[in-house]
């Protein structure tokens, strides 16, 4: 195992890798501070160095800086958090004390969306055309992780409307908007997962994630 | 901003974060020599530290140990390849020619797959229910820079039947496997990804991918 032991970062920076990966949190409050351009140029540049199935590299970019189109997007997640709400039923009022999102507030909004033209693009997506998708989470987990680690927070709302949010950035009709990402200085990073520190949802114990050789039984939620 | 200046990691905290990012590469050879069932343990522990949609935690893991179930699961794959190939059609030989898994080879097979009863949990999935499959793969990711801070590499092969490997693990039939995870140590770590390196696609420019307030302009491929 020599070989693959020189392969290991130093132990500081094995330590900082799962740091970043303890302390993000998915971000809902911000301040207004603004975020430097070459540092978002990193954070993007993290997200283009992502894995990529059959190396397609499906993540595309809009930065909002037009305040009127900013607000017509907070009207599109707003619209559909009212939405989410009444499906939800029993658990509508106490989704709608959650805060979802900061579009308003952050200093950094961004667009993710899977790209045009993607159906050319069949290596690793025959059986499982969805790994467009895959790859563009990678992406946002890596400016997630670079953001947490430069002391920025950042949050991935997924409630809107695809078609209003293709309709804002004139998207052509088959390229697909899966992310609004908030981006900024925060007061404070969240010490447990919001919604697990709102009572939302419980932790999973990593025991009933997993197995050997065969599906894990389905257990009751627990704490860990 | 001096509260947020707060929240950074120290510089070698953040430079060992973003070589963690930059040098990950998606792997396909392998050495036999094991890893630590407390490493793996940590991996999988890096994934569950994973966001969320809605806090679901929708991942779940199957440790491969048993040879016959890993062969079978390398036949499975190598169906798929060949099935993959003929969809290719003038690119059939090119594809044939690349290494494209190492299922037999690697130290661990994990495979990672979405939770059965998905339907129920609506927060951030009412319009894009694939938001499961976005969160299973930041936990993919998660685990993809801890090993490569370990020194270890690991592959995530999407060439299979779902159907096939539902079956050979005995999953529920809604639950869905994303990933074969081929985890270990490696002679060495491609220098770019290997797609790239092999010429099967280029790397495209970052200022093609961004824009601001509208669709980026689809542009040639170019090297960086």
């Amino acid at each position: 195992m020599t070989e693959s032991t020189s392969h290991r970062f130093s132990d500081q920076e094995i330590a900082a890798v799962y740091r970043a990966i303890r302390e993000r949190r998915d971000m809902r409050h911000f301040t207004d501070a603004p975020v430097p351009a070459e540092q978002l140029a990193r954070l993007i540049g993290a997200a283009h160095d992502a894995p990529s199935v059959g190396f397609m590299q499906p993540w595309r970019f809009v930065r909002v800086t037009d305040r009127a189109i900013r607000v017509a997007l907070h009207d599109i997640v707003e619209t559909e958090r009212l939405a989410t709400a009444e499906a939800l039923n029993e658990r509508a009022d106490e989704f709608m004390r959650l805060k979802v999102q900061g579009i308003l507030d952050c200093g950094e909004v961004l667009i993710v969306a899977l790209m045009e033209n993607r159906e050319r693009h069949i290596f690793g997506r025959r059986t499982l055309p969805e790994m467009d998708l895959a790859s563009v989470a990678c992406a946002i987990q890596n400016m997630w992780l670079a953001a947490r680690a430069e002391g920025l927070g950042m949050g991935w709302v997924s409630l809107f409307d695809i078609a209003a949010v293709q309709r804002l950035f004139h998207m052509p009709a088959d390229a697909k908007p899966v992310a609004v990402l908030c981006l900024g200085h925060v007061e404070r990073f969240y010490e447990k997962p919001m919604l697990q520190e709102e009572g939302w949802a419980q932790r999973l114990s990593i025991s009933s994630c997993v197995d050997e050789n065969r599906w894990p039984a389905p257990l009751a939620d627990s704490d860990e």
